[in-house]
């Protein structure tokens, strides 16, 4: 078993391809985890806002999740739509580009592909956060853990589907369990109590207000932070291609039962918050801790549980970044099926998934985390816009859809569904991008339209190709004529003979090109050919080669080669002319050194200045 | 006029070589720097070394000055001798080798071309250490200024050897000048005062006496270190070929004007500073200051002339880097042309010199450089030993070459003269090997075999590759059959079809052959290829070529394609087999991006795992 496969596992035969297909259990952790561990950030986002409001901002908590959560269920019923009706998998990019039209599709792409990086580097370097929060002994090695981190996910996505599945489910049903437990046991002491529990240990005092009320702006920004809660929904109907047959069936389960989680985490962590009137700490303040670490020491104290919810959340927060590399692959197929992505995207790599696109979202996703020295925090306005925009277009996408599915029963009920959806994601969309404009959203808004300029370059690209070499029509075989051989010879040597050899056997024309400095002496040459070259071939019967000598004051070999070349194709329209270029074929690469690398050169320049006639024939000698 | 054009002048026609020829007045900076300028610290080198006699030591620098003086004169007489008997270039190498043989030749170009490469590490750092003690701000820059200077060097030297000539004349005549009206006035003052000048800046007291007469060790030491102010004067031997006719008259010439120089700056030196009783100081001391600095300020004091004569002292010393420079690329030419080392160096660039060994010379330069920080103070004590070495194995070769020229008059004389340089250039060899081996000549002595052990597998390896492809037997113009041509085919379309042309050009025997994979429909593929191959191929007479379908459980392509290729080609003893790759030639770079790189993956698998009857050719397509 040679390394690659012990790292990646053995090639898999496409037929085997059933078997790569996975249930409800193995869809949550890959298409649910980045869903699902939003629910220990993004009530957190929200709360941060509060803080002015001090006491009062408990209060505020549950309205406003609650709010979101309303926005969750309408999303919800909005895709179990969309995958019913694609189930090839309806990504907001097919969605969007089949039914709203290439330009829509071209801005969900760009949406969705910055989203998916983004989501990577938040993920990792979040969880390396909270890691090196807890130990800071290893808070000079946050982007090599960051790094690792993502070499260990992407060797894992490159395994395929299955593996992924299986390695993440622990992490996954660990963290949610744990969570169910704070909120079950929570919510159990403060019914018993009356609605006022006692903490464990109480939160810190809130600060004090130095605001009265919520006022309208900042409740927007409260609502556009806590929407990150919701990025990740996206996920499972992108990926309805992997799970097994009834295919739909089992996608629509599998978001059913991450949302219905969602909802009872997120709810449950409001509930809890406002039970305890726990707020937020500032985060750059001193002793801060975040609201989750604050709401189970209320309700269990600083004991082993503690310690293993909060593992379990930084495991399953890094392993987010997950999500991504289970969709970007499949987004980017789906973009270059239709020629706006590179064409290898499309590649099914040895374990029968889209190799490239694990590749591009490592590079990417290693470039940010590096750029950002593993520290996002500053990425995390810019992350939320691209996903709301995408569930805009999908939705709207799915409304045309409908509308022209006229026979279809029942869709009018459907249309109205997808359009409830579109309007409330359409309207955050516009909340977000206005209430996270400054703080970073404005990246975003910015690289969208670079993103569809590149794509649309790479279309033109591929249309113009598949123009000029379309070719239905059949073979010409007329005007066959021989081509014209050119070789050229420092001496008279074997890989010589042999390029003379290989040129009579395609051509009676042949020419044989010396390039001499003024000053050598080229009597030894010519007495050469004629005993060596002339008189075989006449005793052979055989039509005579040309030996071409050319001077060059200037020591240069390939130029005056190349203009000769060039001249013969001139001078004969119509006829193919091959270059014979006998090559040394090393032992070891640095015998390489030991050879002037000329043929390769002139092979390259005959690539760049040649034309359609001229044909480059390797004739290798191996040593 | 092109960038290239302008930084390194126009292209010399060869013809044009007899142009670059240079005479005495600039062969004396271009090949007497490097000696001249060690004048600047080969007494300073041996009068360290003398400190620990206080008031004592400035009588014995006379005696050791004038024993090295005696030894220069063996080694010019030596050297005059070797000029007239190699006219064209006798450089330690050529000599040893042409006369002791392979082996000592090996040891002569490993020991020169290591000093030349410290030659150019040290005069440029010396330089620049001169500069930054004079001007402290400079200090954090020095490896800056030092690469800057070795790549003004470079480009100077890649222009040829006639503009070097030119742009060092100015320094080196202001450099021996300066000290010249030093010495004579320094002479002058102390005939005058009897012996006793007196000093205008009176030179610091010397410090007490720690020892109290030159023991055997010692004198050995300050010999060795003295030995310093001899490197450099091999290099017009190896430089013949540079001068204009006379050609062997024009370098004894200008030998003997470098040695006079040497001799009159060194002897003037150690007399003034016996004269006016200075002593080295601690170079590590405070307020230090060298020696050439002090006797300055003690015949003229600190005006205008003190520091015009340092100044000129620092340029000359940084561009002495220069005398590698014209050296090292002729050495390597020559070791080349007997096969030792790479045959590029052979090569003449666009200005008539051999570029690739001023390439290597400048990358060598800029590793110790980089490794040593610009401050290569380590690295002197590895100097002197390679330059003895190579005088030792020059002269001891003149020797045997008067001894076989029998019929050559005064040959005997000639033996004498060489045999006493060799012999005294080997005792000195040995002493300065021992006095400075634990100060670093152990690492010469361990990169000199390291070195050999390079070039010989260079030379095997070339011997190698002769002896294979020598072949002075005529063409072979029998059994020429038809190669068979393979055609990997993704689809029908014009670069397949130009590759179908191209192939029935060259052979009737074409198989096609198209990898795909399980799932793959081909009922259109063989429907297309009996509509647009077979039926024309038909109607025009051709032979028909064979369609061969491989199916890929596992989608690799380039895999079961070359298993083809090699079992076709083990099935066919004798035949040649042409595989034609279409090759789509994108119009820019990135664009290359967009196609897979399948083609050049396959060109590379066919040269590695080919064999001597697989020939690639390239049928390119310009979009």
């Amino acid at each position: 078993m040679s390394l690659t496969d012990s790292l990646l596992g053995k090639p898999l035969a496409t037929s085997e391809e059933r078997g790569e297909h996975i249930g409800v259990a193995a869809g949550i952790p890959i298409f649910g985890l980045d869903a699902l561990t939003s629910a220990a950030y993004g009530p957190e986002a929200a709360m941060t806002l509060l803080i002015p409001l001090g006491m009062a901002g408990p209060n505020y908590i549950v309205p406003v999740i609650s709010s979101i959560l309303i926005l969750l269920v309408i999303v919800f019923f909005s895709y179990r739509q969309t995958i019913a009706a694609y189930p090839t998998g309806g990504g907001s990019y097919t969605v969007a580009s089949e039914n709203l039209g290439d330009g829509a599709g071209l801005l969900a792409a760009a949406a969705l592909m910055i989203d998916y990086i983004l989501t990577a580097a938040v993920g990792i370097s979040a969880g390396v956060t909270s890691l090196v929060s807890a130990v800071h002994e290893l808070a000079p090695d946050t982007l090599l853990i960051c790094l690792m981190i993502l070499a260990i996910l992407a060797i894992i996505n490159l395994r395929g589907v299955k593996d992924t599945g299986s390695a993440f489910m622990v992490p996954t049903f660990l963290f949610v369990g744990t969570l169910l437990v704070l909120i079950g046991v929570g919510v159990f002491k403060s019914i018993m109590s009356g609605g006022h529990p006692a903490a464990v240990i109480a939160p810190p005092a809130a600060l004090p207000a130095t605001m009265q009320y919520l006022g309208i702006w900042l409740l927007m920004k409260t609502f556009a932070s806590g929407c990150a809660a919701m990025t990740g929904v996206e996920a499972v109907s992108n990926g309805v291609m992997a799970f097994g047959e009834p295919r739909s069936k089992k996608a629509q389960v599998t978001l059913t039962i991450i949302i219905m989680i969602l909802i009872v985490l997120l709810f449950g962590i409001a509930y809890l918050a406002h039970a305890y009137g726990v707020t937020a700490m500032e985060p750059e303040g001193k002793n801060y801790e975040n609201v989750l670490s604050l709401l189970l020491k209320a309700v269990f104290g600083r004991g082993w549980f503690y310690f293993l919810t909060l593992g379990s959340v930084f495991l399953a927060l890094s392993l987010s970044a997950n999500t991504a590399f289970a969709d970007f692959p499949r987004l980017a197929r789906a973009i270059a099926m239709r020629d706006y992505l590179p064409h290898v995207f499309t590649i099914r790599g040895r374990r029968l998934l889209y190799s490239h696109g694990v590749y591009a979202l490592t590079a990417f996703t290693a470039i940010i985390l590096v750029l950002f020295g593993g520290v996002t925090d500053r990425l995390i306005p810019l992350y939320a816009i691209g996903a709301f925009l995408a569930f805009t277009l999908s939705q709207a996408g799915m409304v045309m859809h409908w509308k022209r599915m006229e026979a279809h029963k029942g869709r009018r009920w459907h249309m109205f569904v997808n359009g409830i959806g579109a309007v409330a994601t359409g309207i955050t969309t516009i909340v977000v991008l206005v209430a996270k404009f400054a703080a970073g959203a404005w990246v975003t808004a910015l690289l969208v339209p670079v993103l569809i300029l590149i794509m649309m370059v790479v279309k033109r690209h591929y249309v113009r190709v598949r123009n000029e070499m379309a070719d239905m029509t059949p073979l010409k075989v007329s005007n066959l004529q021989e081509p014209l051989v050119v070789i050229p010879m420092a001496r008279w040597d074997r890989i010589t003979e042999k390029a003379m050899r290989f040129g009579l056997l395609i051509s009676k024309e042949i020419k044989v090109v010396h390039i001499h400095s003024d000053d050598e002496e080229d009597a030894g040459l010519v007495a050469m050919w004629d005993h060596n070259v002339l008189q075989p071939i006449k005793s052979g019967g055989l039509q005579e080669p040309e030996l071409i000598t050319i001077p060059s004051s200037y020591r240069f070999i390939i130029n005056p080669l190349m203009d000769y070349i060039l001249e013969l194709e001139k001078k004969n329209p119509g006829r193919k002319i091959a270059v014979l270029l006998p090559e040394l074929v090393v032992r070891h690469w640095w015998e390489n050194a030991l050879h002037n690398q000329r043929v390769q050169l002139l092979k390259l320049l005959l690539l760049v200045k040649g034309n359609q006639r001229i044909v480059v024939v390797n004739i290798p000698w191996y040593l």
